[in-house]
């Protein structure tokens, strides 16, 4: 990992701008940590410039918590190489959306399964790096989408002991099987009335995760209305967990 | 409204009892209140002696965040006189769960129905006598079950301005159109894998509700497992719309 930026925000909190081989990424921890700060792992969509707004909102509200958040640039989006299989995955998905079909679970699975397959070990070697850092301690929590990425280093990476998860993407039916076998806590946030995602997947999807504990909010708003309250409703979620 | 007992208890709210004619009742007031308090009805599904245990450790809650609360007897509860109908639909309900059959629309209309009737007005009437205390200021929330009386309340009570609503009872089908008449803010909770409830007709309830700000909170834990951190949540919710 090389630090490739480094700003103070004016609310102390550091933002350091970092490269992890090829794959870019960011790192914040807050202003007045005295002891290594528990980190979040902050999930997005891809293309972290666009993101990058809300991206630094989430952080700078968990750094108020004391916690560190770091995010990496997933494969194929932003300036990282693009995939000819996932561009016509995404086409072919933009396309049966404009025409209001059903997607085809094949268009996802094309979508999705490949994705994971990367980003996920791209993640753990994020995790790897950070946790190196001094001003970083464990444990760590992933929150955010994309849900299927949260679902599989939620089964894969026995670091991460809480996961705050954004039903608000596609994920494959295959991938249910594993949700079964997450047994960390879980917080599912669910936009009810955002109209491009299934709620009734993101409902079984809720009820398969093994976890004992987990909880679901569902709030109006559509689907980048998550309503503000729930930024503290994660923080206490995450400070039950990891502190 | 006559009270009839008065006890400090140790973290200071004080506890009154009451009656309002022939209706018992409770009241918390916060120890340390200089200005009227908001007010908390606490819903439940009938016989005071029995729920005190849980509707006392829910009023204290409440009072640290510097609410009142207050609880009403329903109608055939409690020491309160029985209806025949109304033991007639329980006993039919009853059988019905033992013998593992799907329960009738019918048997539900006949249970919560005239109880709904008969219980809101009781609702108001006290009310209007809490209202009148001068430690006691609105605006007003709902909390807790019996969800078919919260919904009814909330349509035709227009002091109530926020209702915390237990989607654990059953709700008969005609009380949907009174669920989209709803437009005050909700907190819905609901036992994921509470076995006696009907989890599609509680998510099938808070689609219809007309509240622009709704939110769903559902938990693990079955019927009485709501977790500990929901009461915390709830004082939340009712301090960003009660306050």
């Amino acid at each position: 990992m090389r630090f490739t930026s480094e700003q103070r925000l004016d609310d102390g909190v550091l933002e350091r701008g970092f490269t992890l081989g090829e794959i870019p990424g960011i790192l914040w921890t807050p202003g007045s940590a005295s002891a290594p700060a528990p980190l979040i792992l902050l999930g997005h969509p891809g293309g972290l410039h666009t993101m990058y707004p809300r991206l630094v909102a989430r952080a700078r509200h968990s750094a108020a918590e004391g916690f560190a958040a770091a995010t990496i640039e997933l494969p194929g989006s932003g300036d990282r190489p693009r995939s000819a299989a996932a561009e016509q995955a995404r086409a072919d998905l933009r396309r049966a959306l404009e025409a209001g079909e059903p997607v085809d679970d094949e268009i996802v699975d094309r979508l999705v399964l490949p994705l994971v397959d990367k980003a996920v070990p791209e993640w753990r070697a994020a995790l790897d790096a950070l946790l190196s850092l001094p001003e970083i301690g464990g444990p760590v929590g992933y929150a955010g989408g994309v849900i299927a990425i949260g679902i599989r280093l939620a089964v894969v990476e026995p670091r991460i002991c809480a996961a705050g998860l954004f039903a608000g993407s596609f994920v494959p039916r295959t991938m249910f099987e594993e949700a079964r076998q997450v047994t960390i806590p879980l917080l599912v946030l669910l936009q009810w009335d955002d109209e491009g995602n299934d709620r009734q997947l993101a409902l079984d999807l809720f009820d398969a995760f093994g976890s004992k504990e987990k909880t679901l909010h569902a709030n109006m708003g559509g689907h980048t209305g998550v309503p503000q309250f729930e930024g503290d409703d994660g923080n206490r979620f995450f400070a039950r967990h990891l502190k």
